[in-house]
């Protein structure tokens, strides 16, 4: 028998402890050996709760227990999932996390304190909730350079943007609707602004490239500023718009990362992506191109993953089996301002047209139904994004220009 | 260091080699420890090919050495690739391969004798070519009950379907473009039958379900029957036809296995997987849909997938990772005349539509241009198999009815 501690009974705790007792058979077969919930730890009240005579309040229950094998860390944020899971690992048990906060602030030195105290830190469920991403990553293209990661890495706006794209609902009423069903917090900021599949995105760059990528160093935006015109002008073009997190390897082995919304072409299996489901794409130098779908949120689908992971732990109780990646001062990342790519620009002004044409030269433009006389849409031809930010000073002169958007082109 | 030996100097084996020797570094770093080729098996002459001092005709020098921790099995087919395998086992050498043949045909045996001696039988590389799909499947989806598992199993196949909607051909010149392009095989039948996607869901059956399902068992129907006309009324409806892979699991434990081409909605993630990419499906009772998504195969995706699996193997030379599955006389398989489907039925012959309906009861019909007075073609309501048969066997007494093709409904 192994055991396992919940910290935090919250949508996903409740749904490892679920997972852990419908599948308790089955588990103990994959496992090698069974599993069971010891303790859960949560400040709160769960006196009526079935499962009342496992709650304990304080960790320090948990860490003293030599008996817990695996400390599951379903807290969230910072504090105190950052002190307790230090303390967990120091203690010689594995931690399992769906927290992508602190394993993309903090994972280079956990997965080492891991390492130095022959125990894991396991994270399968921060990155696309259920979908298997992180051990397809790690090992079974470990005999491929990986050379771009990109994906839906956020169901919320996902959710927000078909909305738009299929109901032609405004951002603000596509979130409204978002937030009455559960899929976005009153509080949003962390979904629509991009910082969540900032953090996502910074993992997977950690883990294809081998060295920490700190969030605050990925230049990220949100999809508060997509409008009904560009979701229209992006249809013309057979595109839709979509939220994607990058990293893509350069010739001299730094790599591009960034967070933004995108045009992408319909003719993309990922532009298919719809709901709250999310997807991420991995390009290596022998497999080619690889995609990997499912449920990115949700109690049942996250606490697949995080149990998945319980068993892994399970079965490696005194050795570590990643080497995690390297905390270098020196940032692996290239300035994005390189990065090239064809952007969506959309203007209004007088003469829009010929003023899109003086600054950006040759262009294709979109159309849409309902376009004002003074305003126009296109795609421009590859540039950088400082070439970008030249063209649109210029064209600012006269115009007023919209939040231009990449367009996705996979080669 | 670790040593692997190569069995067969084809389009795979000549794939290992390469990606072995082009991402050496990585993979020491990944496998954490170096990783050679020290023999290439084959009996053919490659005196000039430049790793000529690799070459050995005879497998007992690889059997005889103890330097050689994995054999790389890509020789294809029952024989010789049967005895190697258990000669390399029983030498206490763990084996990969991309074989789906010997795994689907004897793969309880060789996962058995692999645990008697303390080795691994991996083969990733069997099912969805470079696609990760057997580590998830055992590993990621391990706290899941699997519910379903279906795919688009064959690229070949994939390739002359698509053809045949996006380009108009017949199948057999849909068929005749894939043998030019060398996506097909001058004899084509294991694939146009069906029966490679055929081994392929044997192999996830057994996974999934921990029981050996023999590839003589499962009912299996390939795409040689599949015409324009039935390209252009499935487009009517809003569906492609695509030759699908399934198994699904029974209320009482038992499953269901076939292969056969299906009406696929667009609506599907699935059926916007073209070409000559894979696709696989896998349904858990906490994770919902997952799908995984690559090149099926081709020399250097099926390299990636063999050898993600030699480096598993050279991390783990003695233990067994996998406790592999059942191999009962009892079959698991549920008798297919039971599964559930609606039906797409193209029929010809005087009052064509009220024998439809007198066979049918109600269904949808399909149009199409060009369509013959006496001609239809509709979407039944869901009824089992064996109900189809008498609908289609009082309908043939006045009509002749074409093969009817299951229509994927996941709910």
């Amino acid at each position: 028998m192994k055991y396992a501690a919940v910290l935090g009974y919250g949508t996903v705790g409740s749904g490892v402890v679920e997972v852990i007792e419908t599948n308790f058979d089955l588990i103990a077969k994959n496992a090698g050996d069974a599993i069971k919930v010891k303790y859960i730890v949560d400040i709160r009240d769960f006196s009526n709760d079935p499962h009342a005579d496992l709650f304990v309040k304080d960790f320090a229950t948990v860490e003293a227990d030599p008996e817990v094998n695996v400390v599951v860390e379903t807290i969230g944020g910072i504090n105190p999932a950052y002190d307790f899971t230090k303390r967990a690992l120091k203690a010689g048990k594995s931690v399992v996390t769906s927290n992508k906060e602190l394993v993309a602030t903090h994972g280079a030195e956990l997965l080492a304190l891991a390492k130095e105290n022959s125990c894991n830190y396991f994270f399968e469920a921060s990155v696309g909730g259920g979908i298997p991403i992180i051990r397809p990553l790690c090992q079974c293209l470990a005999a491929n350079r990986v050379d771009e990661v990109l994906g839906i890495l956020n169901g919320t706006t996902n959710y927000i943007l078909n909305r738009m794209i299929t109901g032609g609902l405004t951002f603000e009423a596509a979130l409204s609707e978002a937030q009455e069903k559960g899929y976005a917090e009153r509080n949003p900021a962390a979904d629509v602004e991009g910082h969540d599949a900032c953090r996502k995105i910074c993992i997977l760059s950690a883990l294809a490239f081998g060295r920490h990528v700190y969030p605050d160093a990925v230049v990220t935006e949100g999809i508060t500023k997509v409008t009904l015109e560009d979701v229209a002008y992006a249809e013309n073009g057979d595109m839709v718009i979509k939220l994607l997190g990058r990293a893509k390897r350069t010739e001299d082995g730094k790599i591009y990362a960034f967070v933004g919304p995108h045009l992408v072409p319909k003719s993309e299996l990922i532009s298919n992506v719809n709901g709250v489901f999310n997807s991420v794409m991995v390009r290596g130098n022998a497999v080619g191109d690889t995609m990997f779908y499912g449920r990115g949120a949700g109690k049942l689908p996250t606490a697949s993953a995080v149990v998945a992971d319980v068993i892994d732990a399970c079965q490696h109780t005194d050795c570590t089996k990643y080497a995690g990646w390297e905390d270098t001062t020196e940032s692996i990342l290239a300035d994005s301002n390189d990065f090239v790519s064809a952007y969506y620009v959309r203007v209004s002004g007088e003469s829009v047209r010929s003023a899109v044409n003086n600054a950006f030269g040759e262009v294709s433009f979109l159309s849409r139904d309902g376009a004002k006389a003074d305003e126009c849409a296109c795609i421009t031809a590859p540039m950088s994004k400082r070439e970008l930010d030249e063209k649109v000073k210029i064209l600012s002169e006269s115009c007023v220009v919209y939040a231009p958007m990449k367009v996705l082109a996979l080669d």
